[in-house]
C-alpha cells in the first residue's frame, strides 16, 4: 500500500500532520466506541474555517422521527423515518495560550494523531508557539470506555517548552447544532431537521460538574450528559451555561482530566441524576489512568481471545485489524439496539440497521464474541410484535415481516423498490437464528425466542408466494427485491427462493424437535401463534416444491427469473465516472439492463454451498464476475470468499485486498458519512471462510486452508460450540488446535482429522 | 337513473334545493370554462358553516412550481412539481339584505341552479325573507365567454317581493387562500402551499373597477384579474383594496352587472393595463345581455356542429351532453396549452396533462372540431425540446421522451413506476398525430411540426428496446409501464410494443412520403434531427422484429410477458370495501397479483384493431373482463368498445352506462376534484366507436352501427378528410349522409357504399 494515508504498523493507525482534506474521512477512522456510546473523531478544538467537519455523538437506539415525506404516497409506504440523534458533545477543549486560539495555523507543528488498536485510546501532540514567543507541547488522550458504557473519559496535559505561557482551557458539554443537509445520494442522511431540543443544563460545583439534558424532537426520548474534572495546576471558573474554564501558566505542567457520562431514557418521567453522579463519581474515585488501564486489560483480553494474527503483510494486518476493532466498538451487545450500516461512526443510511447485521457482522462475533452475536438476535426479537404489524400492512394474514431498515422497529425505507421489496431481510434472520444455534448449541435461546422468529418468518414466506400453474406448480416468490439492488423487483431470486427454503425448513426442524424435547413449550408456542400442523405441512410442501431458474446447458443460475432477458450493459463500456451507476443513471435504466451492484447468487453460494456443486459455483462465479460493478461494498468480499473456494486464489486476494483497507483508505469515497461495517466484517469472513475456507454444513466444521501469495503466515481463533479452536496456516500447510473445550472432529481438504482437547 | 341527483333533461342540469353534501361534487358540475379561464361552479356567496367548499379559478397553463420532496430520491427522478395555480376569485358576490347577510338558513328558499347546456350559461335563483319582514328574489346568471377568452360576465338581480328591503351587495376581485391538505390518495393535489402572491391590487372609478394581480412563487408567472359594473338602482362605493359596494332598496330592481376579465403572462415585464381596459371596454360598450347572447349563438352553433342526439332516452343524452360540453370547455386551444386530467374544472391530480389527451379526448375533438385537435397536438410540439431533454436524462443519446404528466413540458410524475416509466406516451402523441393526419389531409402540419415529433419518438423506442437473444432476437422493451397502473415496470407490454412498432411505422411512412412530396423539407430535418437513413432502417428492422406475446393454443395475449405468471386475486374474493384497490394494497401487493385496473391489451384491441382477429378479439375480452377491477375511469368505455365489436351488446350498454353519468351522478365518488375528462370523452367514443362502429383502417371509413335496446334513434356528425358526415340510426338501420364535403365511400358492415354529396 504505498498511498495509504497512515504509515503501515500493526497495532496502530497513525496521522502525521494535517491535511484538512481527510478531515471529515479521519473523523470516521478515528471514531471510538462502546456499543452503546460513540464519538466520532473530532478534533478537541473547532474544525479549522473552510474545513469540512462532521460532528457527531451518538448513542446506540436514540434517534428522532419523522414523517416520510412523498412526492406521491401510496397504501403502506413507510410513514416515518427514524434517524441517529446528535447528542451532546463533551469531547471538546477549546485551548488558548497567550490569549491566541489553539487551532491549526502556522503556529501549530509537529501535530500527530494515533489511534491504538491494541489498547482502544487515541492520542493527539502537537507543538504551539504563540506570537509572544511562548512555546507549548499539547498532549490529549481519549477514550470510550469498554468496562463503563456510559462513560468516555479525556486527558489534557499542556506542557511549556520554552517560556512561561498563559494558558485558558475551556471544557463544557454543548448541543450541538447541525444544518439542514439535502442531497440525491440514498446512502447519506436525508434533509431533515433532527436537532435535539435543550430540556435543561447547568454546573455544579463539586469536580467543576456540567450537564445537559436533550430531548428528540418526536420519537420521545431524552439523554443526559454530564461532565467532572479532575484538574492540575489550574483554576477553574464556571463559563457559559455548562461549561468551565481553567487557567494556569506553563511554568508548571498543566493537566486537565475530563470524564463524561451519557444516559438515555424515555423522556417522560426521564431522571438525569445517575448520569451526574456516576460523572462526579468518576471525577471522585478514580482518574484517567484507571480508566485507561482498565481500557488496555479489556483489548488485550479481546485481541487475545480472537487470536488473529498475519505475518508478511503488515498493511492487510493493519487493515484487519482496524475492521475488527471498529465492528466491536459500534455492536449494540444489550439486546435492545444492533449495529447500523456505518456503526457508532456516523450518520449516513440516517444510522439504521440492516441485514448486514445478519449476514456480514454477526458471523464474525459469532465466530468470536458469541454472547454479542446473541445479543443481536435477541433485538430482532425485541421488534418481533412490530414485523406482526408490518406483515399485516402489507397484506398478510399471518407471520412477521422484518423491516428492511430500522432503528427503532418500525420500517422505514422510503423507496420501497431497494427497501421494503427486500423481503429476504426475513430469511437472513432466519439464517442468522440457524447459524448461531448450530455454532452454540444454544437451546435455551432457540427454545424462547428463537423458534418464534423462526415460525413467523416462514409464515410470511408462505403468505407471499404461490403454486405457480405456469410454472408446472412450482412454489413461486414474485415481486420482491433480492440483495442486489440494481435488479429491483422481481420473480424468482434465487437467493430469495433459497434462503426462503431455508427459512421454511429451519421452522419445520426446530418446531420438530421442540415439541420432541419439551412438548409443553411446543404447546404453548402453538396457542401463542396460533399455529396449526396443516401450516407446517404447508411451509414443507413449499420449501419442496421451490422454484429456482436454472440452465442446466451452461449451469448458470439466474439472479431471477429474468436476469438473462435484460438488455447487456458491458461493464468495460460504461464510463469510469459514471460509477456508483446510482449516482448516475435513473432506476429503471439500471434495472432494466444486465449488471448487478452486488452479485447476490453469489452470495448465495457462499451461504448454502452445499446446494451447489463446484462446478456450477466455478460457472456462475465467473459469469457474474463479468456483470457486477461491485458498487456496493458488500460485494467484494463475497466475490473474495467464492473465487478462494473454487481455487481462483488471485482473484480471491484482490477482491479482499479492495475490502481489507477500504476505509483506511477511503477507495469508496465516502468513508466521511462513517465506516463500511458489512465491509469490515466482509474483510475477516474472506480471511476464515475464504483463505481459511471455514464452512458448517449439517454439523461439521470443515475448513481448505490457503495461504496468500506473500504471506508467511496467518492465525485466528474462532468458537464453535463450546470450544475455541486455533487455526494456524503458513507455507507448510494448516495447523489446528484447541484453546479450549473438548476434542473435535473436524474435516481438513475434506479429510477427517481430531483436533484434541488440551486438558 | 332513479337516483339521480338532477331532474332528467335533455338539455339542463338543475338543483332544486340544497343539500351541502353535494356542494363540492356540485362544484365541479356547475364548473364554466372557455379552454383558458375556467370557473368552478362555486356559490357566489361563502359557502355554509360545516360544508366543504373548494374554491376554484383557473387559467389552462398557469401553474406554480415546487420542488418534489421523496423520503429517498435517486438520479434523475422529477424534479420539480407544477401545480395549477388558483386565480383570483371574481365570481363571488356578498348580499345583505336588512343588514342580514343572505346565505344558506331557513330564511332562504326556493332555491334552484341550472346549467343550460344548450346556452353555456348557468343561472340560479332563489328566495329570501328578512326578519324585519322584506321578502327578495334573488336571480343570478353566470357565463365564462367563448368568444372572449379573457372575460366572465355576471348578472345580479334583486327584486322586492313584498315590502321595500335595504339592500347591500359586495363585489369585488380576491386573492384566494387555501390550507395545505395532504392525503395519501394519489389521485388529488398533493400538499404543497401553493397560494399566489398578491403583487398588487386596487380600484378605478369608471364602472366601480377593481383589479389584482397575482404572481406565482417559483414559475415566474402573473395573472391579472380586473372587473368592472354596470349597476342599476344603487349606489357605489369603493370597500376594502379591491371591492365595491352598491346599496339600494327594493322597492326597486336592483341589478348589478359584472364583468371580469384575466390576463396571464411572464412575471417579469407583467402589465395588467390590458386587462383592465379590456374590463373598462365590457363595461362601456357591452351590458350582459350582449355576452349571453353571443354565447347562446356559439353553443347553438357547437350542438349544430356535433349534431348528436338520442331518442329514447333522456338521461343518457343528458350525461352525454354533459360531458361533450365540460370537454369543449376545458380544452386549450391556443396550441400552448391543453387539457388537464380534471379539465379547469377542479384541481385533481395538480391541473397535469397526461395521456388521456390524445387517446380519449382527441379523437372526440378530431371528430368534432379538429382545429382543436390540432391545436393539442401544436401543445405537443412546443413541448419537444423539453422531451428531448428528458430523453438524455432517462439514458438515450437521441430522440425524446415526452413527460408523463405536467402543463409546462417537465416531467412531474414523483412515482416513477406509474410515471416515468410510462414510456407508452409517446407512441400515443404518435397515434394522434397519425390520426390526425388521416382524418384531416393536414399535410402542412405533417410537414413542419408531425414528422419531426414521430422522428423523434420513433427514436426513443429504438434507444429503449433491443434485440434479444434470449427471445430468438425479438425486439423486447422491458421494464416500462402500460396504461394498466397495477401491472408496473413490466417486459413487453403487448399494448406498448404495438404502440411502439406503429411509431415507427408512422415515422418510416411520413418521412419517406416527406422525401418523395418535398425533398428539400426532408433535407433540413434531417440536418436539423442529425437523422441517419440507418435510422430509418434500424426502426424498420425492430418494428420487423417487435416481441409480442402470445398464446396461440388460448389465443390469449397476456397484457405483458409476465401478467399470467402472477399470483391469482380473484377479484369476487376481494371485499367491496377494498376497492380501489389502490387505496387499500401496496403497490407490490398489487403488482404481485394478477389483476388490472385497466386491461390495456383490450385497449390495443381498440386502437390497433386490424391486428387482431374477431376470435381473438372475443378470447381476450372475456378473459380481461374478469380480471379488471375498473379503477381507472379510463377503463370501462374501451370495454364497451369491444364489447361493441365482439357483439356483447349487453356488456357493451352496461359499461358504457357507467361511464355516461359518472360524473353526474358522483359514481365514483371524487367528483368533488374535478370531472373526469377522458372518460366523458369515453362515452362519445362509445357512442361513435363502439355502437356506430366507426373505424378507420388504412383510408377507409367504416361503420358497424348497433341501436341499444330500449333507444328510438340516435346521431351524430362526424368530421372526415374536409367532409362532415352525418350518422343515424334507428330500428331500421342506418343512414349516412353529408352535411358537407364531396362524396365518399364507406363501409357499413363490411359492405360499400357510396355517401353522396349534398351540393
Amino acid at each position: 500500500m504505498n498511498n495509504a494515508k497512515f504509515p503501515i504498523h500493526p497495532w496502530k493507525i497513525t496521522e502525521i500532520g494535517f491535511n484538512p482534506q481527510h478531515l471529515a474521512e479521519n473523523e470516521s477512522v478515528f471514531a471510538l466506541a462502546n456499543g452503546y456510546l460513540g464519538f466520532r473523531g473530532n478534533l478537541e478544538e473547532d474544525a479549522p474555517t473552510g474545513t469540512r467537519s462532521i460532528k457527531g455523538t451518538y448513542i446506540n437506539g436514540v434517534y428522532d422521527t419523522a414523517p416520510i415525506l412523498y412526492g406521491e404516497s401510496a397504501y403502506a409506504f413507510a410513514k416515518n423515518s427514524q434517524t441517529i440523534s446528535h447528542v451532546a458533545e463533551t469531547k471538546g477543549f477549546t485551548i488558548k495560550a497567550d490569549g491566541e486560539h489553539v487551532t491549526f495555523s502556522q503556529s501549530l507543528t509537529n501535530h500527530v494523531r494515533e489511534l491504538d488498536l491494541y489498547t482502544g485510546i487515541l492520542t493527539r501532540t502537537f507543538s504551539y508557539k504563540t506570537k509572544k514567543g511562548g512555546s507549548i507541547k499539547v498532549q490529549i488522550e481519549r477514550l470510550v470506555s469498554q468496562e463503563n458504557k456510559h462513560l468516555a473519559a479525556m486527558r489534557l496535559k499542556i506542557t511549556g517548552i520554552s517560556g512561561g505561557c498563559d494558558v485558558e482551557v475551556t471544557s463544557g458539554v454543548y448541543k450541538p447544532e447541525f444544518e439542514i443537509a439535502k442531497s440525491d445520494d440514498p446512502r447519506t442522511a436525508t434533509g431533515k431537521d433532527m436537532n435535539m431540543i435543550l430540556t435543561t443544563s447547568g454546573t455544579f460545583k463539586p469536580h467543576y460538574g456540567a450537564y445537559t439534558v436533550l430531548a428528540t424532537k418526536s420519537s420521545g426520548m431524552s439523554v443526559a450528559a454530564a461532565i467532572t474534572h479532575q484538574v492540575t495546576n489550574a483554576k477553574a471558573t464556571p463559563t457559559g451555561e455548562s461549561a468551565w474554564t481553567f487557567k494556569g501558566n506553563t511554568s508548571q505542567e498543566i493537566i486537565v482530566e475530563k470524564f463524561a457520562t451519557y444516559y438515555s431514557g424515555e423522556s417522560k418521567n426521564f431522571d438525569a441524576k445517575q448520569c451526574r453522579d456516576e460523572a462526579l463519581s468518576a471525577a471522585d474515585t478514580q482518574s484517567y489512568d484507571t480508566f485507561a488501564a482498565q481500557q488496555k486489560t479489556f483489548y488485550k483480553n479481546f485481541w487475545d481471545e480472537v487470536g488473529m494474527d498475519i505475518v508478511g503483510d503488515d498493511a492487510t494486518l493493519q487493515g484487519l485489524r482496524f475492521n475488527m476493532f471498529h465492528l466491536l466498538q459500534s455492536t449494540g451487545q444489550d439486546g435492545r439496539t444492533n449495529i447500523a450500516a456505518k456503526g457508532l461512526t456516523g450518520s449516513g443510511y440516517e444510522g439504521h440497521y440492516f441485514w448486514d447485521t445478519e449476514i456480514y457482522v454477526l458471523p464474525f462475533m459469532l465466530h468470536s464474541s458469541p454472547q454479542i452475536a446473541k445479543a443481536l438476535l435477541m433485538y430482532r426479537y425485541s421488534i418481533l410484535d412490530q414485523a406482526r404489524v408490518r406483515a399485516k400492512e402489507l397484506g398478510h394474514d399471518k407471520g412477521a415481516l422484518y423491516p428492511w431498515r430500522t432503528i427503532g422497529g418500525e420500517e422505514c425505507s422510503a423507496y420501497y423498490a431497494a427497501g421494503t421489496a427486500q423481503y429476504h431481510i426475513n430469511a437472513d434472520i432466519a439464517y442468522a437464528i440457524a447459524s448461531y444455534v448450530r455454532f452454540t448449541n444454544d437451546t435455551e435461546f432457540l427454545c424462547n425466542y428463537g423458534t418464534e422468529m423462526l415460525l413467523e418468518t416462514a409464515r410470511l414466506w408462505y403468505s407471499l408466494g404461490f403454486f405457480n400453474t405456469e410454472k408446472g406448480g412450482k412454489f413461486c416468490i414474485n415481486h420482491v427485491t433480492g440483495p442486489d439492488e440494481y435488479n429491483a423487483v422481481v420473480n424468482n431470486n434465487v437467493y430469495t427462493n433459497l434462503m426462503a427454503r431455508e427459512n421454511m425448513l429451519s421452522a419445520i426442524r426446530t418446531l420438530n424437535d421442540l415439541q420432541a424435547k419439551d412438548p409443553q413449550k411446543y404447546t404453548a408456542l402453538k396457542n401463542k401463534t396460533n399455529l396449526s400442523e396443516e401450516e407446517i405441512q404447508d411451509w414443507d410442501n413449499a420449501s419442496e416444491a421451490m422454484y429456482l431458474p436454472y440452465r442446466p446447458d451452461t449451469q448458470i443460475f439466474p439472479q431471477d427469473e429474468g436476469f438473462l432477458d435484460r438488455k447487456p450493459m458491458p461493464i468495460k463500456d460504461i464510463p469510469k465516472e459514471n460509477f456508483p451507476l446510482l449516482l448516475h443513471y435513473h432506476p429503471l435504466v439500471i434495472y432494466r439492463h444486465n449488471v448487478c451492484k452486488q452479485a447476490d447468487l453469489v452470495l448465495a453460494m457462499v451461504l448454502l454451498g452445499d446446494y451447489f456443486t463446484m462446478e456450477q459455483k466455478r460457472e456462475n462465479f465467473h459469469f457474474y464476475d463479468a456483470v457486477t460493478t461491485h458498487d456496493s461494498t458488500l460485494s467484494k468480499a463475497v466475490f473474495s470468499i467464492l473465487a478462494s473456494e473454487i481455487g481462483e486464489h488471485q482473484k480471491a486476494y484482490d477482491y479482499f485486498m479492495f475490502t481489507a483497507r477500504l476505509d483506511l483508505d477511503n477507495t469508496h469515497k465516502n468513508t466521511k458519512d462513517g465506516l463500511h461495517m458489512a465491509n469490515m466484517a466482509g474483510t475477516w469472513l474472506c480471511l476464515v471462510q475464504g483463505f481459511a475456507g471455514m464452512r458448517c454444513y449439517g454439523n461439521t466444521l470443515s475448513f481448505a486452508p490457503h495461504l496468500p501469495q506473500g504471506w508467511e503466515s496467518y492465525t485466528f481463533n474462532m468458537h464453535f460450540q463450546g470450544r475455541t479452536i486455533k487455526v494456524y496456516v503458513d507455507k507448510s500447510g494448516s495447523k489446528f488446535s484447541l484453546v479450549r473445550g473438548e476434542s473435535i472432529e473436524i474435516l481438513v481438504d475434506g479429510k477427517s482429522i481430531t483436533v484434541h482437547s488440551q486438558q
